[in-house]
């Protein structure tokens, strides 16, 4: 681990989506740039839907990271749980990917827009955008509303994010998007094409702002 | 240029402030990843240090910016000037520093301090804080009030930067501190050494955010 | 219980700390309406004094709240841990006293001032004002900075109480004042009459919100 | 008056509506617990209509507050007439029925709803909600729109009623209602049991944090 | 009255006062241009003091409004008692003095700051601007705190109103000033040219406007 | 130039455009007031259009102002192109229309909206209300999106201006209207009669403050 190593945690412990977070590292991946692994937290529930679930996973991240010989990690849940907790108990840094999804839309656009799964987890959105004193930047949150059989069709879920996505843009007038989970990076590159504005996967976020602090402490 | 460039502009024509722009971009340049080239704004006055100034370099970044073929864009310098005419002109990633480095504070601490070169810069950077709705974060911004002479001597320069960290610690609660202005990246890690929390290089906090970019870019 | 149960959660497990809660609900207990019972959360560490002290409660009190057949939940703990967790597990209301504490003081005095034990919980504080929205209002807040030798002296932290309330009223403001922790409610009733302006002991205040939900409840 | 009382004012000059203020505070009348008296305004219009309607009883109000030997006091109209200028007048805790209408609602979900009567009374509350600090938390405000023969119409009210919170929580995602206007509470656990979300009467939470302001002064 | 008339009304009894805002008018007046006349009201209490004093005046200057036949109105109390009020009675503009004070700062200097005359106004005048959505610009405010004695002193006062203005400007970052009360129109200039920066005197700022408003109706 | 004279800049070098600015200034130019001066920036593009457009007319109005004798300045661009740059080079008064006409509608109403002409200005408008700290006030923007050729038509131009106010009143709950460009003048009477709320022509409104500062200035 010459040059660090940063740690992609999946809260959950659904391993399809420890995978396809895999795959969104690989472009981060660089000759001579620290590691980037993605883990599965085994303590995890299958899926993270309520708060409840969120509350579950906080002393195992905890765990985690005090034990862990990384760099950085990332925290690859859009609730981001944990996130203080993590940073209380570490000097090294910890991203959380709403956090830095939110803060990347910030650099590339005035007013971001953002694509949630689910209706119900808007609210808790909003109230993490609040805490963070963000919202004045919201354009709007729309939900894909789409069940978990719809979302195993990747066309039907281009089409509802595609047109969620549009209209955030063209009725909301965000001019950038966040995609508001863990699991649509494989739509970010097409969906940034369709729209012409930038789009964000927010694990790639926070992975890109751990790459910087661990090449940069390097450096040191 | 097989895996892009990253142009960091240094808009004032003093090559000095280029040279270290330049050391400060050595950890970021990584074997596969892209180029990092450091240039001297010509037309722009020798510093930046007024409204009018920052307005004089506003259309020759702008010309920079449309005639380049890298594939993103840092603008180095604390007012982050032209930055939204430079957005308007392209659909290619561009960063202010000054905008780079707040977002990349709000990832490290709830509350972040900000260490000016000259009380007079302060009231254009609250102004741009409200523009970009972080007001809320703001722990505080305090003054060096070094003059050239002084800022040339560095144990002067690093007495006088590590009390005003400490009093923006310590008396207005910021839990990270941004280096306000281009020149600082030499004191970033011993600075945060010596303070215990995280301490942000702007310019190197907006080329990360390019970096980022122009990989995933890369992996369409 | 034939009028409803009010159950106040000391979420640490110091029954010192549960004696005194009660001692601050007799005012509260009235014939004929519902009882106010205070316990100590068994799980919970002997003092919360960290973010990950109060992560550790938030399930237990969840378990608590979903399997009492109290009407109401107080969770008397200055950090307000699990309050949205509770929420979301049950219909019933429940009530967080570091927000039932600040909601008070609004209606009693334009601006507040909060009064922490120690100045490290002072940024969590404030973070949780700014996710409530509320952060527009407060004064300022301040620490009486007492060790535990200290603060068990009652003429010393009088004195200190005092001039921490004095400082928030004629140097920050403040037109109210917010005990800003679970076990000052003893010295509420002297420093109000010491001040001449209101003075909120959140765990009363949480009470009281309690106590007319279950009433008007009751009358459905 | 062993144990004090609480006055309610009904700030117009319509018994009626003083008669339905009475009938909502039933649930708060307890065994051992202050009294709760309510007196119509004689000097008040017959309904408060307008800014200068308002600004009418503001002096009256003030000689009844400074008069009488209660030992809290709740203005009961929407607009919160006096309230300042009543605080002003008296150490004597006094509330408005916006005001603790509104803090309520803040203790039971995260983002607020409020059903007006008429269209016309919006402007002022959110120019109130502003001046409180309090608009980052409201979801939306709606007005019944319902004329005064309509309102004679329970079943008529009833069902606009139910029609406007239901668009208040499913396309302004308010998580709690505030009923806005004094003479609503016959529909408050009602609206509750159908909406699944905490329904907020003004009057009575109002009434509610004079009872805990009185208890406790008892107590010293 | 062929061009209008603006009216502008001391509601204070104090004919000193009114005679003081006549001279401030001075240079206000046109060939051309509409009359501008001071009036004292005749009901109103002989100096402003409180909430109180000022609810007492609401009224009276709610029946000069609607019974005048000015063409706009200005309230001449820096805490505009009455403006909402008389605004919903006339269709003509009326201007308040802290209002159009504080709006004219804004387009001088990107912080302002306040001078009142007493600490004890401080409060209300902070209300206000949450009230009018303008904190965000507020650098700060400080109190003259002079007696009614030393007010008669003019080398007193200018002593003490140059202090207070130069910590507004050096400590509190304002880079425009209001003069918080209808009686320090002769101070202005002289306190501009000390200062270097805008100096607002809020009854001109509003006669202003007024003035505005009744040249652009004439044209109609 | 005995009174002093007030420069109207139109920065777009369309000389129809500065007729029209003339013609909305006769009414402000009095017997005894300072001369009111429209001109030209031959510099300019034929219209502003971009952010770039605006850029490009920074440094040419400093220089008009720097190098003019008049008293006052008016930038006639609903973008206010070179506002502050120009304030830091004189101490003389500089007015931005998109500012004047803001502050000149919160003294006219609670919640302004604003007429744009086209949809794509309303993010820089957005952004610019969020730098001043008035977002708060705004009720919503709406744009006319007609084309050169439609504006040309005074009855399709009228028609549409109608409809969207009143939208603006109507469905965002405005109660004043700011109409977005330099060149609507000739509609305002109109369209306040036609409404019933005030509406404001920035470039008179900042005539008007510009006027009050000449006025206010020569009494010294």
């Amino acid at each position: 681990m010459a040059t660090g190593e940063i740690l992609v945690i999946n809260p959950n412990s659904n391993p399809e989506v420890t995978a396809g977070l895999d795959a969104a590292m690989a472009p981060l991946r660089l000759e001579g740039g620290p590691a980037i692994r993605c883990m599965t937290l085994e303590e995890g529930p299958y899926g993270i839907e309520s708060q409840a679930d969120a509350a579950a996973v906080v002393l195992p991240l905890r765990r985690v990271v005090t034990s862990s010989e990384a760099s950085a990690f990332v925290i690859a849940c859009y609730s981001d749980p944990g996130l203080m907790v993590c940073r209380e108990a570490t000097t090294k840094p910890v991203f959380g990917i709403a956090e830095s999804g939110t803060l990347a839309a910030l650099q590339r656009g005035d007013r971001f827009g953002v694509v949630a799964i689910l209706e119900r987890s808007i609210p808790g959105h909003l109230r993490t955008l609040r805490q963070q004193g963000l919202a004045a930047r919201l354009a709007g949150e729309r939900a894909l509303e789409l069940t978990v059989a719809e979302l195993a069709n990747e066309d039907r879920t281009w089409d509802k994010l595609l047109r969620t996505a549009l209209a955030l843009r063209d009725e909301d007038r965000a001019n950038a998007i966040v995609l508001g989970c863990a699991g649509m990076s494989r739509y970010r590159a097409r969906l940034e094409q369709a729209l012409g504005i930038a789009v964000i996967d927010p694990t790639q976020a926070a992975a890109v702002a751990a790459l910087g602090t661990v090449l940069l402490q390097n450096a040191r």
